[in-house]
């Protein structure tokens, strides 16, 4: 089974983001948002069938792990209240493609985070989500400002209580920011990285994994800048006098494979521990077209990873085994 | 003859930055700043011969282009007065160490630059420091606020009168960001390679070299994620309509080799064409340590471009060719 974990719902029917835009529409004016628009089965199947569910069968992935649109999920925008609002609509549509194809696809929630609104806000949506939805894992967004950087770092306690309920519920965070509004920022070309790395050296300066062991946060885009500068981050790991970085980070951070071409990968598997890395693609997202170079989709990160000198069992880890892993929950969903 | 042309004056004598505080210090009481302290001849020629003449000597480089302490610049201390006297301050003593070792170090200069305020307000100490002091090369910060990245991206005509200036007086412009201020940022585990990723997105995304041709940048830390992202890059450059990075940006943008173990090296040198990349390391830098991997130290850049697998004559345009021909003022500079 290749199991590809990291997949956000970017063909969802139009209707769904237009209500978005009507509701931070309202929310300026001080009036309340329209009722939430119809969307239908169909709608629906259409949207995944076309879609993501086509690219599994033609790139031969079984399983994607799936969540609300991270540029969509805009935290800075509107308050906490609409933000709730949004999230609850955004992962019960999550939770119906679910349903619909059992098989295929397994959620992940995104949080109704605002800039400066404590994280307990999002425990009961995390909550839900999980216990009720069947969801296995949420989004975290380390910069509910879009790209201002305005709320305190992953070392603070004031993200403990998210800590404290991945931890309960068993269910891992993929660190992943959204839409940026910071006009020095492109989203998918500089802030989504910047996130990354700048999730990863907050975590790398604090005594997070000492103080919650269980936890287990996923850095995504192949970790942001850190790979490329893994020599780096283990000289000033050593220059603060930590631990090694395979010890004091890598019993609880994974890195996703969401890297565009092949050296990219090599690079990847060559410097992370085989254990470390979990097999994703985040298709019909960030980079859709197709390489020229190659002749296929930048995002089949699939054809890169086969293509690397790795052992069977090791290329078995990546896709599967590190998944099952991580997203333990998965172990009650799926059938074998 | 190998040029490493990345090098920051991290070893002034004391009384220099001691200087820098008192200086900000007086501001915030709306006092003004004391006079300079004197600092010998011999005190520079101790911080040098300690420090990175005796490393160029032990590891086989002969010129480094110096500039004043990158973190050191402090853009969003004070305000554009007292930036002003820093920069003066700090290009005067990179003068002097260039005047007692002529063979060994050519100056590049930081600018007065300050949150919000015209980089016309730059200009002035380019130019002095090109013309009067022999300086071939500035260091130019695209986030004077320290983290929060308010000013504009570095494709608004915000920023043309510093490239009119650089082409003017034909010298390249390294982009380096300065100490973050900013709590969710690590100096120099997580701004300096988010600052150059941001930064070569808002190239990608802009029509700078189309207005300045001959404007040349040189993007430090390998570029920060962007070489081993390339394919992203590649990716959303072709979604957005533009030609290939190739003749987009690379007739005018270069990447350093601060990049501190030999995988990203090796990376660096499969994916970046060999033109566009100069020699660097940063040196007594942001990770001083001895790599236990390899027991030598990870800022020893040289060592892993020994190991690439690359002709004598790339090697040679790394090391050499290439700074003579973006540092295009050195030709004046040098005996041979």
């Amino acid at each position: 089974m290749i199991i590809d974990c990291h997949g956000h719902y970017t063909t969802a029917p139009k209707q769904h983001e237009a209500w978005r835009q009507q509701q931070i529409e309202a929310h300026s004016k001080g009036a309340p948002a329209p009722p939430r628009p119809a969307i239908a089965d169909d709608e629906i199947r259409d949207s995944i069938r076309n879609g993501q569910l086509r690219l599994q069968r033609e790139r031969g992935t079984d399983l994607t792990i799936f969540s609300p649109r991270a540029a969509g999920m805009g935290h800075h925008l509107g308050d906490a209240t609409t933000s709730e609002a949004w999230a609850t609509a955004c992962n019960d549509l999550i939770h119906r493609v679910c349903s619909l194809y059992p098989e295929n696809f397994i959620g992940v929630c995104m949080l109704p985070q605002s800039p400066g609104v404590s994280p307990n806000n999002s425990l009961r949506e995390l909550e839900r989500c999980v216990r009720d939805h069947g969801f296995v894992g949420c989004n975290l967004n380390p910069d509910p400002s879009g790209g201002y950087w305005t709320d305190p770092p992953l070392s603070d306690p004031y993200w403990y209580p998210i800590y404290e309920k991945l931890v309960e519920l068993d269910v891992p965070a993929m660190i992943h920011v959204s839409f940026a509004c910071n006009p020095a920022f492109h989203t998918t070309g500089s802030h989504y990285l910047n996130g990354d790395t700048a999730a990863f050296m907050q975590l790398l300066t604090s005594d997070v994994f000492t103080r919650f062991p269980k936890l287990k946060l996923i850095i995504p885009h192949g970790g942001g800048a850190v790979p490329y500068h893994w020599g780096r981050f283990r000289g000033l790991a050593q220059a603060l006098k930590l631990p090694l970085l395979k010890d004091h980070l890598l019993n609880n951070i994974y890195f996703d494979t969401c890297v565009y071409h092949l050296p990219g990968q090599e690079l990847l598997a060559k410097v992370i521990p085989v254990d470390n890395i979990l097999f994703a693609s985040e298709m019909i997202g960030a980079v859709p077209g197709v390489d020229p170079e190659t002749g296929h989709n930048f995002d089949d990160t699939k054809r890169y990873i086969d293509q690397l000198p790795l052992s069977a069992a090791d290329k078995s880890k990546i896709f599967e085994g590190n998944a099952r892993r991580v997203f333990s929950r998965l172990a009650s969903r799926l059938k074998n």
